[in-house]
């Protein structure tokens, strides 16, 4: 099989690594020079010079992994690849697109003939070595076209992929998906706040941490993150309380509004974040002056 | 080596089994009969017709295993023991103790010259097979006679058990542990609701929770007992929308008062249990009720 790949930031280098691995040539390009370098000379992947180049080097019906920020990236690239491609090539958005844009695409280029397929992709940094969990949305004949790259991309060939339904079905998984990440991140990390306020206990966290990894009900990959941090870093020191959000947090609670279906603690998690970001802090200074203004309580410069 | 058990409820009864299965000879009882007489025969365990007569058979200074409920059951059946016990003896609480009703037992129970391990467990109902997830809070002799049943108990000889801190640790860990627990349950709730309100898309919740398992970042132990719940029953007809809580959770968040340290997830976890309980239901008549005074909108009858 041959792929594809454009963008080659941390989630794109790495599957160009992992396809090539599995025995898929990976015809490769990133607007980004140095992202192109990096990964040249590697056995299976070829890097194009430009998006044009890297169709006419792919044979038959092509299959185009995009791996880009959402948004504007995506459209922009959509739109330059649409000159460069055929009917019966397959547009792979592996990146965390709203799943309506997903399901606005898939409509608009499949009246060009052109196959699309929405993945939602999860595994981060560790997936090149331990498999991409792929959400896929797209027609059944779409899918069939990919699976032999899912497979490879996939923790296993046969797990760890999913054909979740119709367009959009993909990335509204993976929205889903960011959306429990969100609430569990949080609940762990209150969790060990609670241990590391209390100093007298003596409770080495990340001894706790790497404890709970074996019978405990709270087992996981987050879990099994949080006791390397705490290992590498007890106190946390250096490391800036502001946690970013990107759009998938958002969209999940977005939806549950538009469903009326409550999300409170996935809810809860994202405006804790935007609390983190100093979002809070008009409310917070209006709240230390309303009580200062009934009850004379002092506030502090700032 | 061998140990006394008491409370053969399904956690202490499978502990047993466990203990018995790795070598240690396990004298057990329980008021019930029934739950007694479930474990009569198996090999290494022996059931006692009363206290008196479990601490009898144990040679030289004994280790007391209590599996039992918070609160009162604990309390009554050290205070039984406490007269059939000898300075030496180890007592253990395995149940879900508070960390400080642990620490003022540990401190009580010296005084007679007995030891006393807070013993934090958690694995539920898989622990027999798996192993049982120990978090241990006591000297650093009573965890040393108590380490080979610890040893047998978890799921690795050296993993998957820990000597937390001082007493009351092991019972702080686990408190923090199930309000962790809390908030993930939640979560992963929060968002299969959401797959679930779009059958538009398509998606098999249970397959996509099988799919999350390899790779993905949500991937947990809670994980793969939803996608096993959704398998059996994807719409969860017939079970009611009721979630039980029991202490550690209203622990975790009265300790998150106590500490100013704020743990707004596992707290809204908890609200959320209390308002599928029908705790919520005053306050939403009243909100009902306030909507038809000020705006004439309809109130259901109920």
């Amino acid at each position: 099989m041959q792929i594809g790949l454009v963008g080659l930031g941390r989630m794109g280098a790495g599957m160009a690594r992992r396809l090539a691995l599995g025995g898929v040539r990976a015809v490769c390009w990133d607007r980004d020079d140095a992202a192109r370098a990096a990964l040249a000379g590697a056995a299976n992947i070829e890097c194009a010079e430009n998006l044009a180049a890297l169709c006419a080097r792919l044979d038959g019906e092509r299959v185009l992994l995009l791996m880009l920020p959402a948004g504007e990236a995506i459209e922009d690239t959509i739109r330059e690849l649409l000159p460069l491609t055929s009917a019966g090539d397959t547009l792979v958005d592996g990146g965390n697109s709203y799943y309506r844009d997903s399901m606005r695409r898939a409509m608009a280029l499949s009246q060009q003939g052109l196959r699309y397929i929405d993945a939602g992709v999860s595994g981060g940094i560790h997936g090149e070595a331990h498999g991409y969990c792929l959400m896929l949305g797209g027609t059944p004949k779409s899918i069939e076209i990919f699976a032999p790259a899912a497979r490879v991309l996939a923790p296993h060939a046969e797990s760890g992929w999913l054909h979740c339904g119709p367009s959009g079905a993909g990335h509204y998984a993976k929205m889903v998906h960011n959306g429990i990440e969100y609430g569990m991140m949080q609940a762990l990390a209150e969790g060990f706040a609670l241990l590391a306020a209390r100093k007298d206990l003596d409770i080495d966290p990340a001894r706790l941490a790497e404890t709970w990894r074996y019978g405990s009900v709270v087992r996981s990959w987050l879990l099994e993150l949080c006791a390397g941090i705490l290992k590498d870093n007890e106190s946390l020191a250096g490391i800036a309380p502001v946690v970013a959000d990107s759009g998938e947090g958002r969209w999940t609670v977005a939806e549950s509004i538009e469903l009326g279906v409550p999300t409170p603690v996935i809810t809860l998690a994202l405006m804790s974040r935007f609390s983190s970001q100093g979002s809070s802090d008009f409310a917070r200074r209006l709240l230390a002056m309303m009580r200062a203004r009934f009850g004379g309580h002092a506030t502090q410069p700032g």
